[in-house]
C-alpha cells in the first residue's frame, strides 16, 4: 500500500497570473508565496491493474472525467517515467473549512504529485516534485515546500519550479475573510488569460514585477511585515486592475471585498501591521503579525462573523504521512 | 447689471484623465461626455470699483481664498482680454440636491465663463467660452454645449476646447446613483496626476483611448444605447483600473459602488439596456433608455433609498437667462 501525502495551499504575495506556455504552464513571471498551515489536502494514489481509466475519489465522493483531467496530466508523466502502465486510483481529502470557497487546486496537486511519487517509487527530488505539481496546476509547484518560496518562472518544462526562500519562523501570519457573497467567477485559468490575451494593462503588470520581487525578497530578509505587507498588497491590486481592461472586463471583487479591504486599511491607521492581498475570487487574505491576529481578528467582527474569518500561519512543505 | 448664466453639469462616457498642461489644462487625451439636466449651476459677475479683491459667493455664503482660486483664473483672463482692471462679485448657485456629493465643478466653471463674458461684455464665440471654461476645470468645457460632447486635447490653448458631437435627442438618459458611504477622497486633480506620474497602466489607458472614441462616436450616430453604454462602462472600469497601479494606489469605488455596479449587471442580464460609469468619486452613474428609466429605478430600489436616485435626462448648453 503507498502512503499519503500531505501538501499545505499557498497565497502567492507576487502574483502568478499569466501563462508564456499553456500546456506546460510556463509562466509570463515569477511569484512568490507563503505556505500556509490552515488548509492542505491529503492524498494516496495506488496503481492498480484491475482499472479500466484513473478513477479520483474526493472528499469520499467519486468525481467525473472534468475533475479528473488535471489529475490525468499528473498520472501519466509518472506512469510515462516509471514505465508504468496501470491506471490509478486517487483518494483525497481536503482539509479545507466548509463553504470556505478557497480554491484547494495548490495543495490538491501538490499532494497528487507527491502521493504519485510515492505510488511510483520514482523517488523524485523536491525540484522535480515542484516541476510535476506544476503541470496539474502552476500555484501547486510553490505547494512542495514551507514558508515563502518563490517559483521562477524559467523558459521551459525543466527550468520552470519553486524554491523555498525562507522559512517564515518569524511573526507573520494571515487572516482568511471568507465572504458571504457568492459570485459566478471566472476561472483563474480563464481570467489570466482573458487578461492576457486582451487588457492594454498586461504589459504595465509585467513591467513592475521585477521591482516587486526585489523589494520583496529584501523585505522577507530583513523580517519586516509592513514592507512584505504593503508590497503584496500593492502587487495583488496591479493584477486585479488588469481585469478591469480586459475584453469584456471582469473583477473578482464583490461589495464584501471593499469593505473587507476598507475595514484592513481602517486598522492600519489604527497602527496595526496589517496588509491584504486578494486571488481569482471575492475572499480577501489579511496579512499580519501572528502576535497581533487575534486583536484584529477581534475587529474585523465589527464587519463579519466569527465563521467568516479563519486564521493560518506559516505552514511546512510537502510531507509524506506514516501512520494516517 | 449683468446678466446670470446658466450651465449643466456634463458626465464624460470617454474620461478626461491626466494632463499634459498643468497650467493651461491640455489634456492627455479627447474626451466625451453627455450633458444633463438635473444638475447646473446659475452665475452672475458683476466687476466693481469698489472691491479690493475678487469675491465669491456661492448658494449665499461668501467662499475663501482656496475656492478663488480657479474662479480669479477666469476672472484675470477675462480681465486681460477686456482691458478692465476691476475685481469682480461672483454671485453663484448650484443647483445640486443636498448631499449629492456631486461635484460642481464643471458646472460652475462653466457659468463662470459664460458670466464674465457677460460682464466683460467680451462677446466670445461658444468655442472661445469652451477654451475660457477649460482654465478654470478641464470638464467645464463640455459644459458649455448641450448633448454629446467631445473635447479635443489639441496640443496648446488655442486648439484645446470642445465641440458639440450630436444633440442626444434620442431615447437615453442617466440615473445617478448617489451612495451613503462617505469616504475621504483624493480629488481628481491629485488623483490624475499622481495616475499619470506612477501608474504602470497609464500607457495602456491612453493606448485604447482612439478606438474607445472612434466606437463611441459611431454608435452615437446610430442612436445605439447598448454600444454607447458598454463602451462608457469599460472606459471607466479602465480608467479606475489606473489608480490601483499609482504609487500608492487608491480607488475611488466603496462597498456600495460595488453593490450598484453589480445592479446594473443583474438589470442587464434581465434585458434592460443598462450600464455604468463611475468619476473621481464613489457615486454611481447609470447610462440607460429614458423610457425605461422608472422601470430600473424601481429595481434599484431593492439596493438605494428613493433619494438616492435621481433622474437626469440630457441638458442644454450655456443659456443667458434674461430673467430670473
Amino acid at each position: 500500500m503507498s502512503k499519503w501525502v500531505r501538501a499545505h495551499t499557498n497565497i502567492a504575495l507576487i502574483k502568478y497570473w499569466g501563462k508564456e506556455d499553456e500546456e506546460f504552464i510556463i509562466p509570463k513571471n515569477n511569484s512568490l508565496s507563503l505556505t500556509l498551515d490552515a488548509f492542505y489536502t491529503d492524498t494516496r494514489v495506488t496503481f492498480d491493474s484491475s482499472l479500466k481509466e484513473d478513477q479520483l475519489i474526493l472528499d469520499g465522493e467519486e468525481q467525473d472525467a472534468s475533475a479528473l483531467k488535471k489529475v490525468s496530466t499528473i498520472l501519466d508523466i509518472v506512469r510515462n517515467k516509471a514505465e508504468l502502465t496501470d491506471y490509478a486510483l486517487v483518494e483525497s481529502i481536503n482539509y479545507v473549512p466548509t463553504a470556505a470557497g478557497l480554491a484547494s487546486s495548490a495543495s490538491g496537486l501538490a499532494a497528487l504529485a507527491g502521493a504519485a511519487n510515492e505510488a511510483s517509487e520514482l523517488n523524485l527530488s523536491a525540484q522535480e516534485l515542484s516541476r510535476l505539481a506544476r503541470r496539474g496546476s502552476g500555484s501547486a509547484s510553490r505547494s512542495i515546500y514551507g514558508g515563502f518560496v518563490e517559483w521562477e518562472k524559467g523558459i521551459n518544462d525543466e527550468t520552470s519550479f519553486a524554491h523555498p526562500i525562507d522559512n517564515a519562523n518569524w511573526d507573520i501570519g494571515m487572516l482568511f475573510i471568507i465572504v458571504k457573497q457568492a459570485k459566478k467567477e471566472v476561472s483563474s485559468r480563464d481570467g489570466m488569460q482573458r487578461t492576457v490575451t486582451t487588457s492594454p494593462f498586461y504589459a504595465g503588470w509585467l513591467s513592475t514585477l521585477d521591482q516587486d520581487l526585489t523589494d520583496m525578497k529584501l523585505s522577507i530578509a530583513e523580517q519586516n511585515i509592513d514592507k512584505v505587507g504593503a508590497i503584496a498588497e500593492r502587487n495583488a491590486l496591479k493584477m486585479h486592475a488588469t481585469t478591469l481592461g480586459a475584453q469584456p472586463p471582469f473583477t473578482y471583487w464583490t461589495a464584501d471585498s471593499m469593505i473587507a479591504m476598507d475595514a484592513v486599511r481602517k486598522l492600519r491607521k489604527e497602527n496595526y501591521s496589517v496588509y491584504f492581498t486578494m486571488d481569482a475570487g471575492p475572499n480577501v487574505k489579511v496579512i499580519c503579525k501572528q502576535s497581533e491576529m487575534d486583536k484584529i481578528k477581534k475587529a474585523l467582527l465589527a464587519y463579519f462573523d466569527e465563521e467568516q474569518i479563519i486564521s493560518a500561519k506559516p505552514g511546512p512543505g510537502i510531507q509524506v504521512l506514516e501512520n494516517r
